[in-house]
């Protein structure tokens, strides 16, 4: 700003070499382009590419350190500067030397058809390099990541390239025994993940972000989970439940706060030909100290907790339950006690299915026949039981009943069900 | 703006009724709160959260066509108003009445400890429903969610909080054979999933972005991608294969432009406690067009695939191999080939071991001794061989070959390895 001229002060000078914008060059993990001078294409900098990453130099020192210890010459990759650049070499040599064990850790993003010669170098490299130290490998297809960048492609089919190209990797004369070739859709989840994938790639950022209000310092765990809650909601993430079937909707009980994934839920089902998950929405139970806030597990005297003892239960509901009722027996006798705050009274309606002794109980309440003391005696004697029938359930409940649950294997005869 | 007013035109006015603010409710999938109104917190105004989420109140028509189509009366939690609200509950309804199957989906954010009275509220209701309708129910336990949602928990503990809560839920008396209840952490690849959650945790929105240069309309996908590409570099990913090791880092030989992963996944190991991975760095194989850019998939001409006959190969290098060499003989004799842009030099370089040979054939192209037809030559012949050797090992790589590798429990004895 200091040396800002007037137009007058410019002279005239000659633009036609400025026409021409020299175009750097661009290195990403989904293009690679050498730099454009003067409108002449060129061969990728790869002196740049060091500096610009902040990575170092395979030097001659740090070669001659890698025969030393592994008493192999260095591969011609490595002689001739194929493989060039790298982070903390030293420090797997270092460990090699220690005789300390250490892994390597390739991949690739799987597509159509077959690999070409560019595609062997990681892996030709990677076969001297376990030859050389006799170590483990784990080769990652990226079969996700090509489904989340390529919108053309389904998931079934990316998952397939990646099953395929295993036996190319296989040819280039890995061991099993040494050698782990995963593909993420196949070793993180099989149909949940694939599922969760699809939803993933219908929701941008801006729509997740205007349901939840994420800000830029979220983390990115935080801003995909979305796509991880709506999974379940549509049947082929259970395969082993629903079979081939993908016409099959799901209701959704849930607490009216949960609406906001599954309303992103229900927005991504068309895209991808999926049923729309249908919803109930329940109201919160309200907290002991009162109806304005829902009860909750980090504040232990908002709640009756399902392994409180009938004498903590009785505590709890005598000493924090917020009551209706006046504070005098005089205004109890002249305006009688409101059920609607009473937290004693609202926890009844949730728990008690005879609707004439909800119905009574509010009226005697409103008119003052019955004290505050009465109700909450009669949810602490509710309460008691139902907390206590289901500590007896869970008593039962075995080890083995818990894996049956859990495995998605079990058998669910869902077929059965579905040709009622 | 047509309004203004200035200073003088506003008479004094009285500002006490003003200081204090209402505050509107708050109902998120992390936050319950009844709006404060006057400095008083009222109950939770469920009729404003159906507006403002729009979605439709459980009417008395509704209830009376849920009692005609599954002949039993509405639950107490329906009659009540406690499920108050749906989105399509008539769609269900309608498919019941057809004969057509639906299922049920619920869930639970596991925490420290037992459930809580208000956490029974959708169990006890899916329990109803299941047994009204005779369906399916699966059970998501969002272990995940709440590890990414808390920063003082662990993954395996939040994990563990799931595993304890199945016996709680099997206790409402769900049946085994028609409920499958899952942890997410659990269900979806396990360690697996396990290291991709606590390193998505490490992971902002900004540094993804700085790194990757995601823009707004970006799917979520795409965004959490890196935590994905990440977790290999951590042996604790294959529990199978490296067992309670967590100490034993990894070298990933990749190309470059896989470097800002890489970086990313550096910078997470330190809050981790993971050991970082040490990274060589690869250039890329050439196209046949020329040294500006690498072999591409997607552009059959830039390629010699894996799969093509001897005579492809030929074709290809003939018809597309950018030669370095002059135009005229009388040229070659007076300037020689240029062998740094030749691509047959260029992939000789790569695929012949020989350093000799590789010195001699450079040498002897600049001084114009041997032809570019020469030099395409021993190009064809050496990537024949490459390509014809691949050919036959892949055809001896069986079905079971390929199973093996996939199979994270196949015995991969890295306890030997680690103790030499």
């Amino acid at each position: 700003m200091a040396e800002a001229t007037t137009a007058t002060d410019v002279p005239a000078i000659e633009l036609e070499g400025l026409a021409v914008q020299d175009v750097a060059q661009r290195v990403t993990p989904w293009d690679v382009e050498g730099p454009e001078v003067n409108g002449v294409r060129l061969a990728i900098d790869y002196d740049k590419l060091i500096v610009q990453f902040g990575t170092r130099r395979i030097d001659e020192a740090m070669l001659e350190r890698f025969t030393k210890v592994t008493g192999h010459a260095p591969h011609l990759f490595l002689r001739r500067g194929i493989f060039f650049s790298h982070r903390e070499l030293d420090v797997i040599l270092d460990r090699h030397e220690q005789g300390k064990p250490f892994y390597l850790y390739t991949g690739r993003g799987p597509s159509r058809g077959h690999m070409h010669i560019g595609h062997m170098l990681p892996f030709v490299f990677c076969k001297w390099l376990q030859d050389v130290f006799d170590v483990p490998l784990v080769v990652q297809l990226t079969d996700d990541e090509k489904f989340l960048y390529k919108s053309d492609l389904k998931a079934e089919q990316t998952y397939q390239y990646a099953v395929d190209t295993v036996r190319e990797i296989a040819a280039i004369g890995f061991k099993p025994e040494k050698t782990f070739i995963f593909s993420n859709m196949g070793f993180m989840g099989g149909a949940f993940y694939r599922n969760v994938l699809k939803i993933s790639r219908c929701i941008t950022y801006n729509m997740a972000r205007s349901s939840f209000g994420y800000t830029e310092t979220d983390h990115i765990g935080k801003i995909h989970f979305p796509s991880i809650q709506a999974a379940p909601a549509f049947c082929s993430t259970f395969p082993t439940i629903f079979g081939n079937h993908t016409d099959i909707p799901c209701l959704i009980p849930c607490g009216i706060d949960q609406d906001p994934y599954f309303r992103l839920t229900r927005d991504v089902a068309k895209p991808l030909k999926f049923k729309k998950p249908s919803l109930i929405h329940g109201q919160f139970l309200p907290a002991l100290q009162g109806v304005t806030t829902k009860m909750s597990s980090s504040i232990d005297s908002s709640a009756i907790f399902m392994d409180d003892s009938p004498n903590v239960i009785k505590n709890k509901i005598n000493k924090h339950a917020f009551s209706g009722g006046p504070t005098s027996l005089r205004e109890l006798e002249e305006f009688g006690s409101n059920p609607d705050v009473d937290i004693s009274y609202q926890y009844l309606t949730y728990f008690v299915d005879d609707d004439q002794e909800i119905a009574d109980l509010a009226v005697s309440y409103r008119r003052g026949e019955i004290t505050s003391g009465n109700m909450k005696k009669r949810c602490i004697e509710v309460l008691q039981k139902f907390v206590g029938d289901f500590q007896e359930r869970e008593k039962a409940i075995t080890q083995a009943d818990v894996e049956d649950f859990m495995n998605p294997d079990y058998p669910r005869p869902f077929a059965a069900l579905a040709k009622k």
